[in-house]
């Protein structure tokens, strides 16, 4: 009831930019520059300061055992749409249902929000929508609550979907980005790149001798499995925008601590390795969209990485680096050739509309 | 995993529209058939075909006391982003509040994604993000979890925020658009048109002696007082998107039950009846933010009109009209003269991107 024009003076660290540039959007130093200083002031309250990849609230003991409720949201803005390995729609179903389970929640019900530009073909809709219905099947969730918004031709592009998802964790899981310890090691689920490389190789019109494919996936079940090795698994993210680099160095700040990297056992693949240099990107910084990186006691180690192996979506998991108790707050990486080289949080992203 | 481009057929009713017009976003006729036809069968379970402002949900069992989660989703694209009386950043609280409260529930849990245009004001960025703070803090959510993406330049209009939101509904509370009985009364809580023709004023350049305020509030707590009265609410549903008459329409249809209003007993300010004619509007059919419709037992109508006028957000609730066997599925209207008239679900929406 407040037209409220005049009441907010802008925060001293987002004066270099008095309009939005799209790094601002991408993961990196900017959006966090706008998430401290403008979105966390504004609402603040310890739940959304923790900055998980899902809220976990208690519902003031209204749940049995223990259990919290695990809450995530994500808007999808990905061009193209269509790209090879997947769609807007199975990527806004599993981006939602891995953010939630990257509290140890299983994923129940979501949410989906489309905002729709004048003059778009039902026809793509409707395979977006049954690529929607498809992986919410397929990660056994159920979209319970919808809206649709149209707005003029040019106000948009294409289609944006938003989805939210709800979860449980069950009591005694306790994941969250500030708890990784000194001794921990890092684990990745598997290969890297290979959504960003998908979209920028059709972004770009590159040819590869075979089709570079997303590998957007659900992880709930993966991350039911790990914990059936141990409850006690400290950090779980997934590699999205940003990459690897990006989750990590959050990480590292979250929880204080540094990260030590090896090079060596990134599981790269040759391809997203010759994608990246032709095109003059990193990969540790390339969007995953069905990666998740873990962070876990060294005595669960064998025993996790055996569990992660014997899951489609973890068949290539490797240990790539341990939390130290130097450079806290930094990620450095041990290179091929035996150097050292900080791998920093950049300031927008890479690639934007990756997701 | 898929990239599904040739398995979707476009049913038969969605055919006459091969691309998306703005009707599909109105709330209309355009965008029951699109939800009908190709969100229901795409992401069909029993809790979204009940098709209420908010989903609610059992969660197993794993909630005490026989409470539901409620649980909804919006997204606001509403032009301009300021308006008399509020701003995209109050409407988009308020709005998921209503819906979650329409469910008899207490909202507590509110997530946030933005879609923001290159090129943004930083400056309106942060009066929108104050104005959502203000509106949780007044209605008594939380922002636990958020999701911020920017879009190109000509690729967005400014900013597009999605809110979804969480609340518990407590045992006994079963309130549902298909739960209308013959014999109930239909009251709204105030008086209508004003968030819509707030709108319109300033997108169409009219001045009036005194400046139309949208009526945009939270009606959570108008409906915690009303659940007092008796927790035998049947039906709740808050009169945005194509107003009152939109909203009795799926009542009707969902609860197979006719409604009879008394056109003289429509609380219609004399400003919007002017404007509406003016524009030549049916302030039936204009959007509201801050009104509900309520359909309950005629035995509690009296001590529930008191309840509501001694809240300010239902001071001028009035019985407007009567659920009957007769004509289901059908709202008709008792006019000035004596006659009746037909009040159908309009195609589209009179006014596009009204929220």
């Amino acid at each position: 009831m407040n037209l409220d024009f005049n009441s907010w003076t802008c925060p001293l660290p987002l004066r270099d930019y008095p309009k939005i540039v799209l790094g601002h959007g991408g993961g990196g130093k900017l959006s966090n520059e706008l998430i401290e200083n403008l979105f966390l002031p504004a609402f603040s309250n310890e739940t959304l300061e923790k900055l998980g990849d899902a809220a976990t609230i208690d519902l003031n003991g209204i749940l049995q055992n223990g259990a919290r409720l695990a809450y995530s949201t994500d808007s999808f803005v990905v061009n193209p749409l269509f790209f090879p390995g997947g769609n807007i729609g199975d990527l806004a179903i599993n981006g939602t249902v891995n953010d939630v389970a990257m509290s140890g929640a299983k994923p129940m019900f979501l949410s989906a929000g489309f905002i729709i530009e004048e003059g778009f073909e039902m026809e793509n809709l409707g395979r977006i929508v049954g690529s929607m219905s498809q992986a919410a099947l397929t990660a056994n969730v159920r979209i319970v609550t919808g809206d649709t918004k149209v707005v003029e031709r040019g106000k948009g592009d294409g289609v944006f979907i938003n989805t939210s998802g709800i979860g449980i964790v069950s009591g005694g899981v306790n994941i969250a980005p500030n708890l990784a310890q000194a001794g921990d090691v890092v684990i990745v689920s598997g290969e890297i790149g290979l959504h960003g490389i998908a979209i920028m190789s059709v972004r770009e019109g590159l040819e590869f001798d075979a089709p570079i494919l997303s590998d957007c996936a659900p992880l709930n079940g993966l991350v039911a499995e790990m914990l059936e090795v141990t409850k006690e698994i400290h950090v779980l993210r997934d590699a999205t925008r940003g990459g690897v680099a990006s989750v990590l160095n959050e990480i590292a700040k979250s929880s204080n601590v540094g990260i030590r990297l090896q090079e060596n056992s990134l599981p790269v693949p040759r391809i997203v390795r010759s994608a990246c240099e032709m095109l003059g990107l990193d990969p540790l910084y390339v969007a995953n969209e069905g990666k998740l990186v873990a962070i876990l006691s060294r005595e669960y180690a064998d025993e996790m990485l055996e569990k992660m192996r014997s899951n489609k979506f973890g068949e290539k998991a490797e240990i790539i680096g341990e939390v130290v108790a130097e450079h806290a707050g930094m990620v450095v990486a041990k290179t091929g050739i035996g150097g050292t080289r900080v791998v920093d949080l950049q300031l927008g992203e890479q690639l934007p509309r990756i997701c």
